[in-house]
């Protein structure tokens, strides 16, 4: 069966079936060759774009073998009773960020490039007609859903607004009718003067604990000033810098760290200029249990305050 | 700090910031002697319903020691800036429900009695006048949150309809502006007419792969005639027989098995009589990934046709 889309009349609930996703190699649970190491480049499929120093790749774009989503410019419904099946047009790129399999996030010297490569990508996916949000995130450890190692983000074209990103947009929508203001660069100010949850303040960016983080030591990163779109960014350095300290700080206090780095950026449509681009670091250090699935309400064990004392004081966390 | 709820500003997430919840033992990450097994009755609060034959409980109902809510009788609301802090009233209790540490839930030969335990205790705690809803849930396995191997589930009653729920009972509701009907009692129809998805039908219950599971595995338990509150049920002795059924399949096909079972019942308010009443399994094989938090999107890579194919044939599932 091809991938498709399927709707639950119960909630709403959007979801991608797709069987050929079980075949994919998966490094934490059996021995297999690292498709994205230097040498087994034709185990991907022929990348989209390759940088290149001295005859040799560092930063590798390619086609998911495995895709959630698949172009396909028929779409068909499919009917069976009260459901409907929806074969769905996507775009499912893997970004490799660097040859060496181990590295850290920080420990990757040219990230700034690999954001650039981020930017240029969802630039052309957003500029596709039938595309309506471009998602970017990078799942790194085996409690973060990742199934490779080797140092990677992923970027994918929806042709619908998922739930999540429609209801962010109203809530920037409703603050802005309100207060005619952004509320992120209202949460902004208030972090910034309270203090007692930042975990970075440059010139340009800000990191912080979220007031209300759903998860055990949860950072948000965004720019000061306020910006849309995270793809019409063209510099990098300061957003580096960012995300640099802040993860020498989460790998420093955590061990074993596993994490989904999102990026939350204003769907294609230009005039969604009130949405604030960010990025949320959701570490997976509790697994959601039961109440969190059935109720939508999130229990999180440690403060944001306390998370910030921590990272800030380079403690290393005890598990408890 | 004592547990209380914010809302987040972005994406009215309610998050609970409970500490104290950081200290309580588990089985999976150190050696600790288990809390609810017999001898160490001391090392929980007293019991609230305990059930015993020849002198000797197999039941016991104790306050949860480490609560997400808990009981104060003052609702205070702090401010700091554009968050509050809401002190919440609830009600957390813990339900054990056989004196063994090892039992899976098929080997527990009253879990006719336990299913009344649970109707019992949601009637009493539904009646509290603050109480706006009552959830049930078990989490069972290191993948699904649990932290104690010991048999027990665990109700919670909280003062605010959350999110999930609200969705839900909507979704009842404009089903039946539409269509003048129940959309669980069609959606049964539906199943047991095709019968690709069906895992057990019995007189009263039928269990199903829904057609748009999240999660690899997921299975539902209904009343195949429209009931809204699990609560005013009395007679529990079909229920444990499809439960038993359902829960053979699902050890027998997938070893090591971690799930968050979850009972979704109509909200306290009587008049929610459109609600029918389910139980839904959700097997936790794989972690959601940053896709899934990001868009609200499930990507689920084993089609429910295929779930039930699995599970009614017996056959053992290789993880892939």
């Amino acid at each position: 069966m091809k991938p498709h889309l399927r709707k639950d009349l119960l909630s709403s609930n959007w979801v991608i079936i797709s069987d050929e996703r079980a075949f994919r190699p998966n490094d934490y649970r059996q021995k297999v060759q690292c498709p994205f190491c230097p040498g087994n480049e034709n185990k991907t499929p022929l990348p989209i774009l390759s940088l290149k120093k001295f005859g040799k790749w560092y930063i590798r774009v390619v086609p998911n073998k495995y895709p959630a989503l698949i172009y396909d410019n028929k779409v068909i419904l499919e009917n069976e009773g009260l459901n409907k099946k929806y074969y769905l047009n996507g775009v499912h790129e893997v970004v490799i960020e660097c040859r060496e399999h181990n590295k850290k996030i920080y420990e990757i010297d040219h990230f700034e490039e690999v954001l650039s490569v981020f930017a240029q990508r969802m630039r052309i996916i957003s500029a596709m007609k039938w595309i309506k949000y471009v998602m970017l995130f990078r799942n790194y450890g085996v409690n973060a859903g990742a199934s490779l190692k080797h140092p990677h983000s992923q970027i994918i074209g929806i042709p619908l607004l998922p739930s999540k990103v429609e209801d962010e947009v109203n809530h920037f929508l409703n603050y802005k009718k309100k207060h005619n203001r952004c509320v992120m660069c209202d949460i902004i100010k208030d972090e910034m003067k309270y203090g007692r949850r930042l975990i970075y303040a440059g010139k340009n960016f800000v990191a912080f604990a979220p007031f209300a983080s759903r998860f055990n030591f949860e950072v948000w990163i965004a720019p000061i000033t306020h910006r849309s779109h995270f793809y019409l960014e063209n510099n990098f350095q300061d957003l580096k810098t960012v995300l640099f300290a802040v993860f020498l700080k989460l790998h420093k206090s955590i061990s074993d760290l596993s994490y989904n780095m999102i990026l939350h950026s204003a769907p294609c449509n230009k005039k969604e200029r009130i949405f604030h681009w960010h990025i949320e670091i959701l570490p997976k250090l509790a697994m959601p249990a039961g109440f969190e699935w059935g109720s939508g309400f999130y229990i999180n064990t440690i403060s944001p305050e306390k998370v910030a004392e921590i990272l800030n004081s380079g403690k290393v966390f005890k598990d408890h």
